[in-house]
């Protein structure tokens, strides 16, 4: 069922970096994102797949983790993503690509999750860097990357408490906790 | 299997209006929203639902439907979506939205995917008439209109011709074809 996975797909940030990925999992993955909707059908989204070792070594300073949990500034050696999908824009198919990366990600950590692989979708990412080690020529927009690997972390969900606050935390047992609005919170109105 | 939902969930236009949608059933679509990814986990969506046949008639006109497929202009009454998922922006938690509400928009389509029931997400909106219909308070952007139904039309996928054109069309049997670029065109580099 959709709702299991969509349950289960969590954003991880710990991985088993030894589990290798391959690139036919990942074209898979994509495969996802390319058949899901596009604004106007434009389909301007093009990919960059990794699950090289070497590379992924030089895609991770690019990227910025968990901007709640500092001092943690990202998973050690060891516990990295085993693969990437970095999601572009081309410029000259759309000026403009709305929500197509949000709209296709979704689909490729679905499938992901499905798969018991973990992602964790970043947007703040070091552009002009990740741009040259990838030789990303400037027709492309870099819009996010997807971090992959098997999970090495327990996530949870609960209800966001009374004083609002959303901020994802770890616990003592390094366990990661992630507050979210209710569904009363969120829905302004029903008509039916 | 999340890549058979995913063929599955084609954005559809012409629907069995007459066959209601619950609340509950809404409700249960938007929960999948709430539970999925969004940047820094702030979760700045807010959300209108209707089945309310005689609001839904209100909502319909602000919508554009389908540019492709011009003189069509949209489905005729009877064949109307018989439920609306509205998803907004709340300026109070984040003046930007990123991506958040296409992850969340294709986790509620293919939740209604599965339950047989098909959506368009339409992002060509009248906002000031539809602001007025729904009485939103300008402190929530509009981002997006999920329009859903019961299917009453049938949409296969192609690969996208020589010549490149993405643009869907209706056959001769009513069919609406939708060219997908291949995945060979999507992905750039594959390391692996």
């Amino acid at each position: 069922m959709i709702e299991d996975i969509v349950k289960a797909c969590r954003s991880y940030r710990r991985f088993h970096q030894e589990q290798w990925i391959e690139p036919r999992t990942l074209r898979e993955l994509v495969n996802l994102g390319r058949l899901s909707a596009s604004a106007a059908n434009l389909q301007p989204l093009k990919y960059i797949i990794s699950s090289d070792p070497n590379l992924n070594a030089r895609i991770y300073p690019t990227l910025a983790w968990a901007g709640y949990l500092r001092p943690w500034i990202g998973p050690d050696e060891g516990e990295r993503p085993s693969a990437y999908i970095i999601i572009l824009g081309d410029t000259e198919i759309a000026k403009n690509f709305g929500c197509d990366h949000g709209i296709a990600a979704q689909s490729i950590v679905l499938g992901a999750a499905e798969k018991g692989i973990g992602g964790c979708m970043i947007g703040s990412i070091e552009r002009d860097r990740l741009r040259e080690v990838l030789s990303i020529p400037v027709r492309y927009e870099i819009l996010l990357v997807l971090a992959l690997g098997y999970p090495k972390e327990k996530v949870v969900l609960e209800d966001v408490g009374p004083d609002g606050d959303i901020k994802y935390y770890r616990d003592a047992q390094d366990v990661h906790h992630v507050p979210k609005r209710t569904l009363d919170e969120i829905i302004l109105a029903e008509n039916g």
